[in-house]
């Protein structure tokens, strides 16, 4: 585990920190405060023998002297990719924090992620300030609205350089922080005093070195009325199937938590883990002994898991463009198949498909996230005012951290399919391995 | 308004009431005791200068004198057709009054709807007491499950007179109480003494002459979630459309009403009033000058509407039988066409579509339907204990009544287009008429 | 039921009504459209017998000709009393239907009741407009503030004068609407043009001849979360007694409501039913039983309950000043004396008490109610649009209808000992009479 | 951070681990898997410099050789103290992992806590099975309900000897697992082949060595209501002042997240923090100046807070017994003390008090405390089987960890008033000191 490969955790910095901090407290943090990054005592043993350095994370938190004077500072916000419960919170939180903390009161808000930073849009802009983000966490989705898909990085470094800005929070998942690191090099390039921090937003709980995403505590919570529903509409009819289709395009973090919730599911299906339908290991056999026995299932399906199912199924019928559409919804195909399947046997089975997705993912934070994302942002904007660049604030064992964005994008966080969490579905779920 | 047409709210009875009641209530009902249809001092004007007699409707509640002997009396509970909130509540309701209002302590639940009457199923039943109805409120669906379709009325009859049943409580929609008709008649013919009292359950609110359906507050009230995270989408994104399909086959009451409690609709779309896509008046034009205004639109639209236009545009364009299949969700051709407009417009519009309808008619009843769904079954109760049958419960003037099942089944309740709920609409939406 | 007594249902104008209402829809209602106020078949035959005109309310809703010319009038809101589900609803609905319905743009928000009309107070004025209560609905309370306690009438409508104010929209009970009564008569006094029109806001639903307050149903919905907390904490402990103060002063409502929502309740006591805690009858007695029976019980009182009985006992035990005090508080009394009673048996009894008042007015609307809140709304400004004035809007026999406000005040609305809700609550509880 | 104090993690064990674990599962953990105490950089440095082994936890989880034969094993469970959200859960989960995952058929539940253990009290036991707890999360409190207070130890060891139990589940806080210590001590003298297990139930958060209790998340998430019902009554009203008590007898974790969860909190009171009342620094200056500016304000204040000041204030004035009763009650004395500063000053301030402590520990688990319940009653079911015993199930720096008891009641868990959750606190009340 010594630092002898790819990862580096060194937060990068804008240069000397020499303004006092305005905050009025006993407690400031140090840069050298880290956090182990395997926290094992196998791990230590192994490490302290070779007498290594082991892999650590920078701790977040105020810093005692900061680099922006904040009288002079000029910050903005962006959100961007779709919703997830909790971006409110963060943009009040960083406002507040801003203004009330730090005194910075010159605070822009840029409209449809990226697309407001690129002058041909012709967004407007928005002048944030306590009064007017104090109600918005009330509401699920972004106050400043979103938008998806990548912008040209010059165009943007040269609106923020024209507004003069100093500071950009970059709220938003992997593809949103991988622009932000682009605009931190771009302004390290052209030697303008930027410093881009970003807030990762991922529903899908899927980014590298950060144990838990804001809002994914709300979307479970959410998924899990969706998951209810289906139980009692399984119940409800003879032979009744429930399938919900869940967010996870590559990670079934939400569709695994939100099965261990209700104890309701009895086939969790995620990227992670392959399946398949026919055979005696397959779905079909396995949900046809559920029925004759229970007379009710339930199906829990990530969004990502049984593409490459979908992908041979549609080679081998040799499915025209409009077919291979369809088929990439793995929801409305595996309702298709289940239906086809017992029809065929001529066995009556009321299947109904649930997608709740753009319910789930529009709710307002929980309060357990509305505490998560106030910390997040108060994090985010002391590494901010202390000129730290190109990283994303974070929570490792326990403890806030500043990662490099480079981190937290190096691969992707996923289920393992040998660790405890996929252990407890097996457990609550009975579902065995589902393929060969 | 007198009765000189096909009304007639008396409703029958299987014999003389010669029993004691065992209610130590001080509080008795008279079978005379009837409320007016029509309450407008109008029809008080136009009927009293006639002198005739108005239409008025049996006043539902316990009777001093009540027909079946409660020691020897054998009841029968079955839930049919789709999910709704309160089953549960209604079910418990029956048994709680039975067994400790009344003292009849032999209550049989039937299993999978009208299926559970009939031998060939071998569905078991359950055998009712308040131990087991005891927490069964605290979900949704129902605990007997249920079933669509019709059964054979002879072969139902055969079971309950098998059975020795004396009442059967039926709680379904329109086509459950047509064939509870048919059983109460069947018995008649018979000559059995079987009381078949219905209590009316339908999401849409769509019986006749029954103010109030149960389960449509709650059912709304989760539509307006639907309509909030539609809202959020079509905020969060550039000129976002959110559309939001909800239950209604031929009555937008969970559309209107939905519309109504949120605020955030802009268009709202029901069964009983056309609307055109096309031209001047046309939903599109509305739609783009609503989002050149203020960059966003949310659309509710019940299952049953603009099945015309629909049908229409089928037709025009001789679509297959795959193609038809698609065409008849509503929502999902709008999302269609909407996309397929503004792409050919080269104008850049997101639009999510979201189909909450499973999760909404699963959902617990709330407390105001929980109450309602105690009083309906309470009533329900006395009713059959006083040897009522052919009837139904519900409520008129605020006031709960017995009326004949025909009654309920004659016309469908329907939001009136020259009415008050839908001027609200039209009031809250602005979102004129949609059509030449 | 013949007009021979005090009742007067004729709402007064202020004028003749010769502006084109701007409302560009088919629908107006003409005000001799009336809705009986006894819809019975009994009362029909009596009235009809002797040739009487019965009595009726005039319905609701928006005239074809209005009284005001909207380019030119100025309109205010005030909300007074204690707080209410519901009550920013009613706002936005008012300003939104003046605003976008009518065209009226000049409206103003008098901050803490009556206070803000008086200028010693100074007290701000806010200036509302579609996008100041755009989501103020979301929060509970009021977004004006109240406040409680009269306030002189002549010093308002001075205030009301200076500023050339046409409608005064007042939000609340009672005392509100006495003190918009008296403003009322005031300006007709002094020949102003003043169209005062009262949204009745009593969370007790004590007004009279209105079937339904605005809040009443988000309330006790938010109280049944109350009684489940005090049924968990009885079952949870041996012999546990769970007791529930709920609001209701006079009238015993929210208690009742609550009651059969949840089926939890063993003992409902109201201010409309005397109970006594000693004797053969009494509370003592029963809740013995009912421990040695199920080993918990829950009792819900409203806070108007059992106050004869506090004063027999204050009186009997010559309690001075501080205790009397004491013992006002029905709740803490009860709490109080039924521990002393089980310590003094020597029976283990573990009595826990809930006060969740202030929780529970504090709510947001639920969606029912923000429905219902809108619809006040808007019939309460096509009133005051009309010249109507010292009336309120309310709701009876399911129609809209205005009412003068001294009908709304001639006497308390209260659970009828002898009527339906009642009945249902001894059904449901099975407490018996509690008193000799 | 050596083992050289009286820190002593290591687990007891009944014995050897001989019977292969009937799991179908691929992953089991073995007992040397550990987690460090500490997981920072420079403890890790500090402790490799000087050789030394740091102090690790043991890693929870299923165990590939056990020390039950599951056909032969008799598992007990045990709920004990106040209500805590997610007890239900807890013995759901356990009642399934025994029975499905390790074949355990034989389960007792015993009743009202440790009374249960205890003839004399009388109390019935549960046959616990899947069937019997299929439901019960979805209620609130325990379905055995519990109770307070120590029982002999060697009655409770003489019944589980008498009922041959071999595995006892103690739910319950630092008083319970104090006695399930006893029990395990005393079955050792006794030679007893009895497994004692605690799952530890603090609704404050307060056990050592465990990040997070189980009931916590929605302890406080149903906290935020309170908060948020206070913040709209202080709003309400001129000069309002909204107090709310929350649980927190020594540790201010409850008080503290809530009010990071609303961000309407202007004090938070905890009792780890002390606060005097009069005085520059005093709260009812700062109460006053926060008055002046604003007009409201919110107090949350945790049940053990101020203890030290009311019992000054107690001593000063000479109160006598009936007063020291009165003065217990931080909330009730914040609200008289400062209701008579604000008289004295003949300033209008309208205080209102909240309690909502019982509704609040009732409520249900929410689905992240259900996740959590599930993975703790998995782990403690693992531990058991492999004859694990003295211990609890916790979680450490994210990992599920087997505890002795004795270190999770060696001292209490605390805010930590120089660490970075109050220091959130203070940045997002802005509150300052509020003492010398």
């Amino acid at each position: 585990m010594t630092n002898n490969n790819n990862y580096d955790f060194n937060v990068e910095s804008l240069g000397k920190c020499t303004v006092n901090s305005p905050l009025d407290i006993i407690y400031f943090v140090d840069d050298d405060n880290r956090i182990l990054l395997d926290a094992s005592l196998k791990a230590y043993r192994a490490e302290c023998k070779k007498k290594g350095e082991p892999w650590s994370m920078e701790i977040a938190g105020p810093r005692k002297k900061i680099y922006f004077d904040p009288s002079k500072t000029k910050a903005a916000i962006v959100t961007c990719g779709g919703l997830c419960p909790g971006i409110n919170d963060v943009i009040r939180g960083i406002v507040n924090v801003l203004w009330y903390g730090y005194g910075v009161h010159n605070i822009t808000g840029f409209k449809y992620g990226f697309q407001g930073l690129v002058p041909e849009y012709r967004h407007e802009t928005v002048e944030l300030k306590p009064e007017v983000v104090k109600t918005i966490h009330q509401s699920g989705g972004s106050m400043l609205s979103s938008s998806r898909g990548p912008q040209d990085t010059g165009a943007m470094v040269d609106a923020l350089e024209r507004m003069n800005i100093n500071i950009l929070f970059a709220i938003g998942g992997d593809g949103t922080q991988r622009a932000a690191l682009e605009i931190h090099e771009e302004a390290k390039k052209r030697n303008i005093n930027l410093a881009v921090v970003g807030i990762p937003k991922t529903i899908d709980n899927d980014l590298c070195f950060i144990e838990k995403s804001f809002g994914f505590e709300s979307a479970f919570s959410a998924a899990v009325d969706a998951v209810r529903g289906a139980h009692q509409e399984a119940e409800g009819a003879p032979n009744g199937v429930g399938i919900v289709k869940l967010m996870g395009r590559h990670s079934g973090f939400i569709a695994t938590t939100a099965t261990l919730a209700t104890s309701d599911v009895n086939f969790c299906l995620i990227p992670e883990v392959p399946f398949q339908l026919e055979g005696p290991q397959g779905l079909f056999l396995a949900l046809e002994e559920r029925l004759n026995r229970r007379k009710h299932a339930v199906i829990v399906v990530a969004e990502g898991a049984g593409q490459e199912l979908m992908r041979k199924e549609a080679a081998g019928k040799q499915t025209d463009a409009s077919g291979n559409v369809a088929l990439k919804d793995i929801g409305v195909f595996l309702k298709k198949r289940i239906d086809e399947h017992f029809k065929q046997m001529k066995f009556e089975a009321n299947v109904k498909y649930i997608d709740p997705s753009y319910i789930i993912r529009s709710v307002p934070a929980n309060p357990t996230d509305s505490v998560y994302c106030m910390q997040l942002a108060q994090n985010s904007v002391h590494a901010a005012m202390a000129g730290k660049s190109g990283m994303v604030v974070g929570e490792w064992n326990n403890t806030f951290t500043n990662i490099p964005i480079a981190m937290a994008i190096y691969r992707r966080n996923q289920v393992d399919p040998d660790g405890p969490l996929w252990l407890n579905v097996l457990e609550a779920t009975g579902q065995g391995k589902l393929h060969d």
